[in-house]
């Protein structure tokens, strides 16, 4: 569960209002106690390392800063082609030799697996066109259409940055890698295949000779999931909108045209439901666990990051129930029971 | 082309920044100028009345404010079965004269037919319940899920006022209507089914007596389509993100379990497309309307608003080539060409 550690009060203790993630992150004992937060206390089956999908930009000094209630803020958009060169190779030892220090301490201290992360090149350009974040896009879309050459060269670029970082995860000891591309959902699919499959195939198959389960997200992604599913991933995360059947139907469909083979999803169940009282967050949940039978495989997650507002025993009984441990039973006699100390941890 | 307005220096000319959208709405003679000059500028097929999908809200009093660059605002927010008292029942003779008395210059003006405007009921309680824009609309989900019950009445007052609304719109002279949506994509197909069609149902049966074409639109709904085409509605407006020939394909295909029968489709250009370099919309539209020719028949539009900051001269072109003209000749060699003169106005 991404971004779990917003809902944590020991989280938000360790967190100045001052201080920038992208700070937080060059201290490694205290990015990898963040990591580990939310698997001691919900007990989930893998770590996801804390990062943001700006860091390996802000380490190779393109300019980027984290502003606390709005997200990556870019003085120096990208415009131009001179641009590119703003965008050099990440060199991870030099550049962002923290990052591995994290990995390591997080891998002598689970007991589960630690999944690394990544920006997919589209969500990274629509921050460096945009500036900062955006509700349409327009900018980054435009750059796209009107200089589809320089476009390419940019999302080439991103790729190598993000496929560089992954490998260097990988190699301190991550298991597996998550690529976000959070916003492609913004695209039509013809835009997706002419604009952005060559770069995420790039990430992939760079990454290929690591033999690490890779994992694509996106938001809003219904109409790209046989093309994520054609770009190398073995895993497609797949949000609260499309029912996990839905998903997996889709994607077996395309197989043959796109190439598609992975049916192996993570999802989806609302973010916002784990607001709701306790007898709907559970028969989402059900309702979730049921439609993923239709896959290969299914890792159970929200459909996007956690809310901040959510109460954390909501999830840590959410991940009771996911693991079949007798949520109704326990924990509705004693809401208050301690289940970090369960089975599974 | 909804929002078509924010692009046109006239209607910017005619704003002041400090006058609310709601105070404008209250003089017929400037709405209905507003209204029409999308239609002068670029000889497109309908007009839609110039509105907010909260006016009706604003005039029972619900106490709503739009504010400039953010949106809708409610100082007090819905929050409990005691708010419901606060949506009476619209009187549009009584709280609403100018609704009327503006659609009545309207078509006495146009020589196209005259759409009206309303909001669903989803979306508007997403405003009354969030107290402005969202982007995960917690808030509102968390009381859908929680007071299902207090849910159901709040849609169904919304759903009435909506329809009071639409067809005091169409007493006046409108010739069709649209149920805008926008916001209910952030539902997963079974929310839907449970939280939001019976109101949606409500509004278009509501109005089935009245005759007119009823189109029904909202963003990120390619999961909701087949839903949406079983409420009512003769026209599903359909996003960027779903081709339009997938659309059609899958409102058929769930024709018989969901009752759907509308294959008449709306859109769907990316808005942001037309910041691009003309070559590249004129692709895209063309796209759109060979995807088009799966329907049974095609209104061709944007996938939502327009952006304010489009080049009014690129929609000119955009409709003179969907209207078959020589584009490519005509405005290619003469890009000042004024097209509002042309064969279809």
């Amino acid at each position: 569960m991404r971004q779990a550690g917003r809902s944590l009060p020991e989280y938000r203790n360790l967190r100045t209002a001052s201080e920038s993630i992208l700070d937080v992150l060059r201290r490694p004992e205290v990015a990898a106690e963040i990591t580990l937060q939310p698997v001691r206390r919900y007990g989930v089956d893998a770590a996801i390392l804390y990062s943001d999908i700006v860091a390996p930009l802000a380490a190779i000094g393109f300019g980027v800063e984290i502003h606390a209630g709005i997200g990556p803020v870019i003085a120096e958009p990208f415009a131009r082609a001179a641009d590119l060169d703003r965008i050099r190779p990440l060199e991870p030892d030099v550049d962002s030799p923290w990052v591995a220090e994290t990995v390591h301490i997080l891998t002598s201290e689970l007991s589960v697996p630690l999944i690394g992360f990544g920006g997919a090149p589209f969500t990274l350009a629509s921050y460096l066109v945009e500036g900062g974040p955006s509700r349409t896009y327009a900018r980054t879309k435009a750059l796209m259409w009107a200089e589809p050459q320089l476009w390419g060269s940019l999302l080439e670029r991103l790729a190598d940055l993000t496929a560089a970082s992954l490998r260097a995860q990988v190699s301190a000891g991550a298991s597996a890698v998550q690529l976000f591309d959070s916003w492609v959902g913004a695209l039509s699919p013809d835009d997706y295949r002419r604009f952005v499959l060559p770069a995420t195939r790039r990430v992939f198959s760079s990454i290929d000779d690591l033999g690490v389960p890779r994992i694509h997200f996106g938001v809003t992604t219904g109409e790209l999931l046989d093309q994520m599913a054609a770009a190398g991933a073995e895993v497609i995360g797949v949000d609260w909108r499309v029912p996990l059947d839905a998903a997996v139907a889709r994607i077996a469909a395309a197989g043959g045209a796109a190439g598609g083979t992975s049916t192996v999803v993570q999802g989806n169940l609302d973010p916002a439901l784990c607001l709701a009282p306790w007898p709907a967050v559970a028969a989402g949940a059900r309702a979730v666990l049921e439609a993923g039978k239709a896959a290969r495989a299914h890792v159970f997650n929200l459909g996007h990051g956690v809310l901040p507002e959510t109460d954390p025993s909501v999830l840590q009984r959410l991940v009771a129930l996911v693991h079949g441990e007798e949520v109704d039973g326990v924990l509705a006699a004693d809401p208050g029971a301690d289940l970090t100390a369960g089975p599974r941890r």
